[in-house]
């Protein structure tokens, strides 16, 4: 029998980037696509709570049994499993590609990697592959041989329990991409500032815009290293946030 | 000079927890609150990306600076610290009191947590207090005397770089909290179901449901056997999600 492959995003059922992992996932496997009817990025791992959901399925992709969904990438991933595909489990669990990096810090803030993670906390591989170009056109061509094998790879070996790949794809350049490396999420953080408006009402607003600051520039082993020399990366990720090495110093504060 | 304390949650600025917090902290440092307009409950680590936001004063707690936001308890901190108190950094942020508790892998679906954790990023201290009672009127009155001690505590010694605490409060009971637990989260999952309703128009729609799983039953160093047991629980979390057993696993598949 074929691998079951659960195909989700966070930009969208339409976008270019959930396309391009279908038809990848079509050659590996059966395909189900439950995905957002509407852009989702930033929504991190959000659920809905205390209002409903709709789903309906849809005609967008060919030989593939596909919904859009109301919700959120999380949701989606919950609604797959225990609603739709209630008689099967699915083998793996893909989600994006999605438009622009999650690499290092975006992955709290990234919805295909939270379908990724909600797809860990369920016992079942999941691997979240996302460009480095946010573009709604942007050129995912070169990715998809290295989506491929990472996917076939893990069909075969087996994503250790309870993690969830963060794969990160450098954006298109005329320099071909050197490999793949196994990478930590590196230090860094998004750095906002808030660009004040006045509307045609004469009410305020703000946009927040964000500058990548990556405080681990001098290590090799991070993702955004990866990234940064044109390797793909591949981060493995958990969704225990204990930080145990605090626990003992927290003891001494003698509660 | 007395601490400055950033106070918000996800429950909206006119609950019930976040004004039992702002009494509390008022008796600790000078207070400013920036905190959602409605409910953001399972928000998680969600920001606004796409529309912007809007950011009024209000008036509803005494003595206090006091802001509410349109968007979701991440950028709450993101618009406090960059751009309401850009000559200022927090000494501490405190989140909560979220109605409803946030132990074992809610802290992930958690947007009192997400706030938390927002401020460990920015290298600020931060705790979110939850109690184990969703209710619109419940009764934080037991947990008062803990959270001022843990927060002073928190002054005192000072939170490890990059950690926020994830402090939980029993549900009130005849029995009197038996003290605090330093632990670490629970693994566990919720478990949806979920109930397929057909609207006045005739189309479907879809509510969730959840039941908490916990596979940690027989460990007692977990915040779940604390929060069962009537202590409050205390885990230090972090936001690295690198799973380093993993590493070496996946060097193994020759990608």
């Amino acid at each position: 029998m074929k691998p079951l492959i659960l195909v989700t995003n966070d930009d969208g059922i339409t976008s270019l980037g959930i396309r391009t992992l279908v038809n990848i996932m079509q050659t590996l496997g059966d395909v189900i696509v439950v995905a957002p009817n509407s852009p989702q990025s930033g929504m991190g791992h959000a659920i809905t709570i205390g209002e409903p959901l709709r789903l309906y399925e849809t005609h967008i992709f060919e030989g593939v049994v596909e919904y859009e969904c109301s919700g959120t990438p999380a949701d989606c991933v919950k609604l797959a499993k225990n609603y739709v595909l209630h008689d099967r489990k699915p083998d793996l669990i893909v989600s994006g590609i999605n438009h622009g990096s999650n690499s290092s810090i975006s992955v709290l803030y990234s919805g295909t990697m939270s379908a990724a993670i909600e797809g860990a906390i369920e016992g079942i591989p999941a691997i979240g592959f996302s460009l480095s170009d946010f573009r709604e056109d942007a050129d995912f061509s070169h990715g998809v041989p290295f989506i491929k094998s990472i996917t076939e790879s893990a069909l075969k070996h087996g994503i250790p329990k309870g993690v969830a790949l963060n794969v990160n794809i450098p954006m298109k350049s005329d320099e071909p991409i050197k490999g793949i490396k196994i990478c930590r999420q590196a230090h860094a953080k998004w750095q906002e500032k808030f660009d004040y408006r006045v509307d045609p009402n004469g009410r305020g607003y703000l946009w927040m815009a964000g500058q990548f600051v990556n405080f681990d520039t001098e290590k090799e082993d991070t993702d955004v290293w990866a990234l940064d020399h044109n390797y793909i990366s591949v981060v493995p990720c958990q969704y225990d946030l204990t930080e145990y090495k605090a626990l003992k110093q927290l003891e001494t504060w003698d509660l």
